[in-house]
């Protein structure tokens, strides 16, 4: 298999020509005049548009912000580079005063992981990034089709394929195409043909069952709307813990005002108790591993626990989060 | 597929068994006590390399060098990134006065790429990466096993499934294996395991094979030393055109004495007329598409020819260039 694929250097014509499709039927983003880039998961698209979006930085880094609680990722990653600082919550930095010549990229994820929220760039001048992995019927109503300047989308939340490694970006702007392709050029020579050949089965498989009896998204849906009524029924049997609120909501892709299931995947759970301010600590007690609050710019009476993990995982945290409840 | 592999985050334990395996039956490398990491080809581990031998740069940028001829990557590579700064030749450096305190990094491909010269660091306290893509029995002879603090390799010119977008570090030192994990990690949580697996089932299918019949290194070598000889002859019929000379080597894996062949699967040709001193453009008028000597950091009367394509292609060449060379 040579460095070319049908699609020039990095790129599967037809595997571009699916997602584009896919988009379409689920009416999640408008893809028309949107420039496409594959990489390999958001990670390392988060990483390009990183360069991307601040390419030309002499002295000062450029500043990195999210709104609060926030994906530990952006952080994580925004850190590891010398040329970007990051520099937290979008709320702090509001509060401050800064120079007009800063460079300032907003993530954005909508809806939000860990807690579900819709979300809005709120960083004036700044170039945002929406990162819209979540943004599927399985975990969201899908409402308009996204139409940011820059969206990031992976196959990980899609249909559970994380080691695949394989995610896309949708752009706007046609210099910062550019520039998101030379970092994949120069990073990694584009992404793994085999995973494209991959991610071509998956998606076709998805777009060919779409409204039949094997839709990925209907399944989906249906399982994470049954756990997240199973955990809030928990929940709700005392006052110990509580969890995001969400409500019911139309949704153009199943054509209905859908129950509410755990947007974004998690539950964002808070410990009510003065004596539980440290909300992980309790978890692991109860035999929980969860991921603590303050990773996400949060307090430690938060803690995320994911509901996307196996049949026999989920039962396991309903029946300890069950004792947990009770004590 | 969860980002999880049996071997941890972003390794799966069994490929990382069978690609020392094959080192150990090739006797290109020694993996005794190596760390490994895997990559999306060589070329995101040149970049995991460049940020792990300097990754606190403050306020000057690392230097980069590499000596004439030098794989173009490492240029592009090194100047796409702000934290390095691309010097050009090792000689030039040597020429010039340095800061003891300016961080250099060395880049030495042994056998070379474009020449198949042998190598060695020579920049005196220069962090060095031996990138060792070539040295398969394919293309050169083995002598010791390699033994480089850091070393790279690739299945792309082992097999070509360079689209795969698949080789491996051996590193001695634990910091700089940790940081060259840490690379992999921010830049893509690791590398797909889809293209593991298909690395892993070519890798056991070589090992296989290994001095018996559908042994791809006697394959290989039939096929580049035939090439080799086919082409040495057409440029030896005429004065226009000279290739980098190639001696017999003895050979530890064929136990034999070996023909040349174009060690680093290239031939690196000058054109020797005062006429003819863009090289290049001879090539382009006689219906052949080289890759420039200046992009190696050489003169225009050098160009490099691959002859690692098909055999169309090879065929092709050959008739274009007994055609050049009897002008």
């Amino acid at each position: 298999m040579s460095y070319n694929a049908d699609g020039g250097p990095s790129m599967t014509r037809e595997l571009e020509r699916h997602v584009r499709l896919l988009h379409k039927f689920v009416g999640n983003a408008n893809v028309e005049g949107k420039f496409m880039v594959f990489g390999a998961g958001s990670t390392q698209l988060l990483n390009a548009a990183l360069h991307a979006l601040a390419p030309d930085i002499s002295s000062s880094p450029a500043t990195v912000v999210a709104s609060v609680p926030y994906y530990p990722a952006y952080k994580t990653q925004t850190a590891y580079w010398n040329d970007f600082e990051w520099k937290g919550a979008t709320s702090d930095l509001l509060n401050s005063t800064r120079s007009s010549r800063e460079t300032v990229i907003e993530f954005v994820t909508s809806p939000n992981n860990p807690d579900g929220r819709w979300q809005l760039a709120v960083v004036y001048s700044a170039a945002t990034t929406y990162d819209r992995a979540y943004y599927w019927p399985h975990f969201s109503a899908i409402k308009t089709p996204a139409d940011d300047d820059l969206s990031l989308f992976t196959l990980s939340k899609i249909s559970g394929h994380a080691g695949s490694r394989f995610g896309w970006a949708l752009i706007k702007n046609k210099t910062i195409y550019e520039r998101i392709v030379m970092y994949m050029d120069e990073d990694t020579m584009g992404v793994s043909r085999d995973t494209q050949l991959r991610a071509l089965k998956i998606i076709k498989e998805m777009i060919m069952q779409i409204k039949k009896k094997g839709d990925i998204f209907r399944f989906g849906y249906a399982l994470t709307r049954d756990r997240w009524a199973k955990l809030n029924a928990v929940v709700a049997s005392s006052d110990r813990f509580s969890l995001q609120k969400l409500s019911p909501e139309y949704c153009n892709y199943f054509r209905i005002t859908r129950d509410p299931s755990p947007a974004a995947a998690y539950a964002w759970l808070k410990c009510e108790r003065e004596t539980d301010m440290d909300c992980a600590t309790v978890m692991r007690t109860g035999g929980i591993i969860p991921r603590e609050g303050i990773l996400y710019g949060a307090s430690s009476q938060h803690v995320r626990l994911s509901l996307i993990k196996s049949h026999d995982d989920f039962d396991q945290l309903l029946t300890k989060m069950k004792s947990l409840a009770s004590h």
